[in-house]
């Protein structure tokens, strides 16, 4: 019994380790020629298949329980990423908080401003900007996936971002997965600032897709969002100051002492291994799977991100 | 400034609500025949419109930080379900705790045997069950939608379930969304007993549809096992015990004195207000939405659950 019991969690990890993304998955002993595991092919992958994001073009949040590191997407969003670096650049969310953790949807930061509080001013950035909710597909390196969508007429990835393609339009757009970042904005399509923005944490909420501009995306450190817990007054904010989680900084790393910075490694999405890596998550077969799905959902792929030695 | 910044956040409030499953819209002042927004929709249900689960088959687990109560799913697991049954009367999880938590996959909870340690018995719960990962379609009234789906042939919902069906294989599932409960197994397909459970926290895990047994869904408190902190072993397993979240008890509905009971009501999955709701999300026609998504996923759809007066 005790020994059985033991065996049976054991696998149970197998099993769940090999449904995890970018998780190692048991090797099927007797299948010396079958399809590399996720891990197998991580473990042979080369120093070229890696890319090491622009310190530009990353930014570290610092909270008390440590660094969320979010790559901006200037290919999708430049107007709103140049505007974010200058706020950044300005300690604009220095002493800020995450004022708002709404189950399976988002949490949300900036300034939020109480009855007869003083917003803080946006100094150097600019105070409107265009909606950037898509962009011409035209210029965008697109590595389109095969498998179908609901949201989209293609989904793949462009600039390592979760993407999606209308040809027909010639229009491409990020897609809202787990980790997006995206900018707040008014009822008018163009009133987002870049100052009030949002982290999914939960279900990818496609619907958003084209309806709001995203600038970015969690990178590393999400675990340190996606626990944040959720409020209690309407759609998540923490009406009590208190219970508000604290930003001590947001700063680009670019300008954080290269002794101090996270020096993360993301697999590039336009490679052959990275396709062979989306198809050992599209039909998962090491021992435990009995039914390989055959497909996967954009937002089911996990970019493989490690910390250089 | 100040009024402008106020005004910028605000509507992104009605954005963010528009988007979040359930949750009222804005209505489009100028629009008087327009569509019914989610809530407008809900506000003139009727108490025919909505079904209260059986006690008999709803799991209320005891945390610190509140109860969550779980429905679970006869129609699809049935033997796996008896042995909860008998598990919950037992008390089998009284006293033991969720041992793990990965970021945007699952929490885990069961008796999880540390090295020396003596797992406690099953008692009247039986040690083997046959695999239950899916069941013939005949006989099970299935409410489809029309949205394409990259998993199975058809989705939509069976016995207020969100599931999948494969008409050419006369067989159906249960889909693996947000607040699923599944079942842990071993690489043997009939090695669940139903004593390791595990919930979905995170992206919709649809590849493991047809592979392990899933017996339920959280209904409501869901927001107490999604921040749960995020284990640092393997797996997110939380190798320092204390890390674990104590579980007080998990009681079946039907064994707490009615006083005790948390009334909940679901919306029904099989009426023509159901997919009034679920096109109110597939096309959101409030103010803020410039491009209606046309489409919804299976586990985008969130089941209005409420709690009666």
């Amino acid at each position: 019994m005790d020994r059985s019991r033991r065996v049976r969690l054991l696998p149970l990890l197998a099993a769940l380790l090999a449904a995890a993304a970018g998780a190692a998955e048991p090797a099927a002993a007797d299948a010396p020629d079958r399809p590399k595991t996720t891990q197998e092919l991580l473990d042979a992958s080369l120093p070229t298949d890696w890319r090491r994001p622009d310190p530009g073009n990353t930014l570290y949040m610092e909270l008390e329980g440590g660094r969320v590191v979010i790559e901006l997407a200037p290919d999708f969003a430049p107007a709103h990423v140049a505007n974010i670096r200058t706020l950044a650049r300005q300690g604009f969310w220095d002493g800020l908080t995450i004022y708002r953790s709404q189950d399976n949807f988002v949490v949300q930061f900036g300034d939020l401003v109480d009855e007869g509080g003083t917003p803080r001013p946006l100094g150097d950035a600019k105070p409107a900007l265009p909606a950037e909710f898509s962009r011409p597909a035209e210029g965008l390196a697109f590595h389109a996936l095969p498998d179908r969508d609901g949201w989209a007429p293609q989904t793949g990835f462009a600039a390592g971002f979760p993407a999606a393609r209308d040809p027909a339009a010639g229009q491409a757009w990020m897609a809202h997965c787990y980790g997006t970042l995206g900018a707040g904005r008014d009822a008018a399509p163009d009133s987002s600032t870049g100052a009030e923005l949002y982290v999914v944490t939960g279900q990818s909420p496609r619907q958003l897709d084209r309806n709001i501009t995203q600038v970015g995306r969690v990178l590393h450190g999400m675990e340190l969002l996606s626990v944040v817990p959720r409020g209690t007054g309407p759609l998540g904010f923490h009406e009590d100051a208190a219970k508000r989680v604290p930003i001590r900084a947001v700063r680009l790393a670019s300008e954080v002492p290269e002794a101090e910075r996270t020096d993360l490694q993301v697999l590039r999405t336009d490679t052959p291994l990275f396709d062979a890596v989306v198809e050992s998550r599209r039909n998962r077969r090491d021992g435990w799977y009995v039914q390989p799905a055959g497909h996967i959902d954009l937002c089911n792929i996990t970019v493989p991100v490690r910390i250089a030695d």
